[in-house]
């Protein structure tokens, strides 16, 4: 594939997920999880603990959104739900402490990303396209070492049919033309399948519970799944050849 | 002004701040720190504890950004800080709520922002630019009922020269013909004024101590100011006379 024969080509653009696609980021929450059932130790098991914080979670989606801040909000409001209001002031401390350790962590690429982007790069405009805090995923790219390889970045509110629709539309770009690759077949692959374009899973070891989903049968021939990022440009160029 | 003339036009877009500028906002947090002073009584005094707040805010707006969500996490450290550790998670939980209060608040629209927007829409593209938590700034517009009057919606991490020069060249709209109105001199009315455009100053009755600036004296003649958004279709009609 060279940038001379686009006329042929069946793909016009790669999208990315971003967390848990190009780099770590539920691992953070694992562990964040993991302090906060300690910390809550007192008060519940550690079962009932992130069983509960979950469910504050998916109940404090509609006002708070994706991304570090409202897991914060959350992991507080749930930790005074849990202790009947018991909990001391040095245990919010450490939950706030834990949050902004979230947001200094470093960024740490998944295995064969900077192969897959830089390879990819050559031959496509690649996107971004993200959930969560604006400033906290823009300063992940940044830190990423990637951000000069991708032409769009699009950080939204949430990832569903109607956003991808009015993303792609707003770009001028085709979605049946479009791959795109993520660790969610709910939120980056089965909307962009239904959209008539290509949708690769490239599952991570850690996958939340809210993004859980099945593959309709009905969309199988454009579905791939890897393992690794660095698959993707062997899975590209099979595409172009069919 | 008509679309057939576009040509002898000064100006191809209208861009437009939302928090204060078109919807009120401050307002929610000025009651909010007022809570908070009373919730901070047996601590501090109130003086203290909003200036002990205000230092919280810039501290973290690094690793929080801008919006509700980080007002609430400061408002919380703060909270702890001037306690020393002391205070209840009744306290806490109600810091919560009030955080769900404000995200949660009936967007009001500044008076005139209907008119002049409803009225310039017709005649110009009109833009969004804003910065804050990405879903509820999309929501806020939802809610204003002024959503399909804007051709673009941008929400920005943050709001300097560098933003705008990216933002105006992703959309190909060249900034010295770009109007943009808002309550901040410092963050929509100065960087646009830098880059040849014009800026027009809305101040709103109550302004955050971080967005205070002074108008550089070579930027005055491309810069207005008005008291209501109403005044703004006339503003521009003159510019257009020039």
């Amino acid at each position: 594939v060279s940038e001379g024969a686009t006329e042929n080509r069946q793909i016009d653009l790669i999208a990315f997920d971003a967390d848990d696609t190009l780099w770590h980021s539920e691992n953070l929450y694992a562990a964040a999880q993991e302090k906060f059932g300690e910390l809550m130790a007192p008060y519940a098991g550690e079962s009932t603990a992130l069983s509960t914080l979950h469910e504050t979670e998916i109940r404090n989606l509609q006002p708070y959104g994706f991304g570090v801040k409202a897991f914060v909000l959350s992991m507080i409001e749930t930790a005074i739900q849990l202790s009947q209001g018991r909990v001391g002031s040095e245990v919010i401390a450490a939950l706030l402490a834990t949050g902004k350790d979230m947001l200094a962590a470093e960024v740490e690429l998944l295995e064969g990303v900077t192969e897959a982007v830089t390879a990819l790069a050559a031959d496509y405009p690649l996107m971004v396209i993200t959930k969560g805090d604006l400033g906290h995923q823009a300063s992940k790219l940044e830190r990423s070492g990637l951000a000069q390889h991708f032409r769009y970045v699009e950080i939204v509110a949430d990832k569903n049919r109607e956003v991808y629709v009015n993303l792609f539309a707003k770009h001028g770009i085709d979605p049946t033309r479009v791959l795109m690759v993520g660790n969610s077949l709910k939120s980056d692959v089965i909307p962009v399948l239904e959209l008539g374009g290509w949708g690769v899973f490239a599952p991570y070891a850690i996958l939340w519970a809210h993004e859980h989903a099945e593959l309709p049968e009905a969309l199988a021939s454009r579905f791939r799944e890897i393992e690794r990022l660095d698959a993707l440009p062997e899975i590209v160029r099979q595409i172009e050849l069919e």
